[in-house]
């Protein structure tokens, strides 16, 4: 399997732009059930929030994944496209209440809802949003599939409060984080790659794996996005460098770099993200211990572990030009700091 | 069954003490549930902001709709304590969201989640208890019941969503406060009742009438609680006086006040409502014009007629003291401005 993989850059089109192609017609159809879902007859604020994020040009991972793993194992129904928007349908949701608590002035380079509207939509309108994808998925009749879909959304939320409490909080270990990005990232990508197995009725060992396959590449895509945050391999401050920094998040870089400080460096992160007490210099402070520790590169190895795990997970499924575009997307999510 | 029916003062108890009293049993098994379903596992914030609001000492009138509609056809089994948890949950996550988008600062006489901890934990627990909800609910495996319930979220989020653009807006009329009060009160009466007949394989019709019973019942008691808010029959200032006429949300007594303005008075209603320019001695005198206008009598006329609509249908089922109490339970709620 390894040996088979492809990089990214092998080829000229990005794995997941390849996944769109692959899948473009079941692509339109979840989109257009995504428009008339959010649709609503008597609240017009709800589709012109819904529209402002779902129409801004997001990749669709999440339901790629559902139609990708579906689509491998031989489905031919239409349910996958009706979990494929279920799961959009909630990501959308976990973003507009994510922006609240982070009191975020921007998502994929436009202004939030919240600040758009106000974050009582942004609430209310979350809430519609995940009713509307409970009702989608009721409507596939499958059992195990909501229960998969609701054991994913506890563990969103829960991982949400989690990261909460454990912002500004030094003692934030490595476990605590895991847990944390199982539930604002992987939860949701291995549910979506799992309920697809499922309706595909695919056996228990090939649904287990399309699950460790999601959750494997959702922690991999995590870690390389918190690494992002402080400039990734480069080092070199961006303008989305320093977010989780400012907002006192206690991500990967952060754990590690808290777990080798030196007396006076502790001192330093005590003030910066226990106390909130930042000035001038100290993104650029934090970024220089951070290369002192070399704990980008350690963060890379495990970024670079998990996307392995992903590939030897998709790889335990049968021959199929989907699961080979699959593999590439682990290489791929973490090509951003290779 | 009209003349059957008992009135609140014939009896030493409230009816919703009553129906307590009755299902003791299960409503203790359905306490023991949410306690220990509110857990988690991994972030200690979740426990202490539900059992704040869970604790509080609620009526738990969801709940109970639930466990006496499923006892009042013959249900033997277990599931009604699984959904009568999960229509608190629901309640409680809504409850949770509601205060952050109301700004609210006190519920149930103690101070709201959001001014004890803060806005971001209210609406991730919400979500946090939506999602347990949902986990519930799927533990039925009654596919039926899931849809009943999935509804019901959609039409809260949607009408919650409506009451917030309603706001502050002179042209809403009774239709659309119509809609807002099913969304936060009567859907969930109505699925409560009717998940209850489901279990229990009732009719048809039972079904409909249990929840043309739980709707209608839902209306009366929003009804009521608007007339409250202008201090109902009384019409004198309390404590609670006032909050929607603050929050400029048009609710019955206003919205039929405004259909009956004067040019002078509409004015009046601009300027306070949809301006916001509130002055001392404003409520005061948006509480004599409707008197002037006889609204509060009129919003009585219309809770009775939606309290006897409530009794007609609890009237189409079998016979059983839990039906009979029931019946007075919708007498009950309209008592408070009779």
């Amino acid at each position: 399997m390894d040996g088979a993989g492809e990089t990214a850059g092998n080829k000229a089109m990005a794995p997941q732009d390849r996944l769109s192609a692959e899948l473009a017609e079941d692509m339109a159809a979840v989109n257009a059930l995504i428009r008339a879902r959010m649709a609503s007859e008597h609240a017009p604020r709800i589709p012109e929030v819904t529209a402002h994020l779902v129409e801004a040009g997001g990749k669709r991972l999440r339901p790629l994944l559902t139609l990708a793993a579906a689509r491998m194992l031989g489905y031919a129904g239409q349910d996958h496209v009706k979990l494929a928007a279920t799961v959009e349908f909630i990501h959308t949701a976990t973003l507009l209440h994510d922006d609240v608590v982070d009191e975020s002035q921007r998502r994929r380079g436009r202004p939030t809802a919240n600040l758009l509207w106000d974050n009582k939509s942004s609430v209310l309108v979350g809430d519609y949003l995940f009713a509307r994808s409970f009702q989608l998925m009721v409507e596939t009749g499958n059992l195990r599939v909501l229960d998969i879909l609701a054991n994913a959304s506890a563990t969103i939320a829960e991982g949400e409060v989690l990261q909460l409490t454990a912002a500004q909080d030094l003692r934030t270990d490595e476990a605590i984080y895991l847990q944390v990005i199982r539930g604002k990232t992987a939860a949701l990508f291995a549910a979506a790659t799992e309920v697809g197995g499922e309706i595909a009725k695919a056996s228990a060992a090939q649904i287990t794996a399309l699950r460790d396959y999601g959750d494997a590449l959702g922690i991999a895509f995590q870690i390389v996005d918190d690494m992002l945050d402080y400039g990734g391999s480069a080092a070199v401050i961006g303008k989305n460098t320093g977010d989780d920094f400012r907002e006192r998040k206690l991500t990967l870089p952060l754990i590690k770099a808290v777990a080798r400080a030196t007396p006076e460096e502790r001192a330093f992160w005590t003030r910066v993200i226990e106390k909130g007490d930042q000035r001038d210099g100290d993104l650029e402070e934090a970024m220089t211990v951070l290369q002192r520790h070399d704990t980008i590169s350690a963060c890379r190895a495990d970024a670079l572990a998990w996307a392995d795990r992903a590939k030897v997970a998709i790889g335990k499924l049968p021959p199929h030009p989907l699961r080979d575009i699959l593999s590439s997307l682990a290489e791929f999510v973490v090509s951003r700091v290779a």
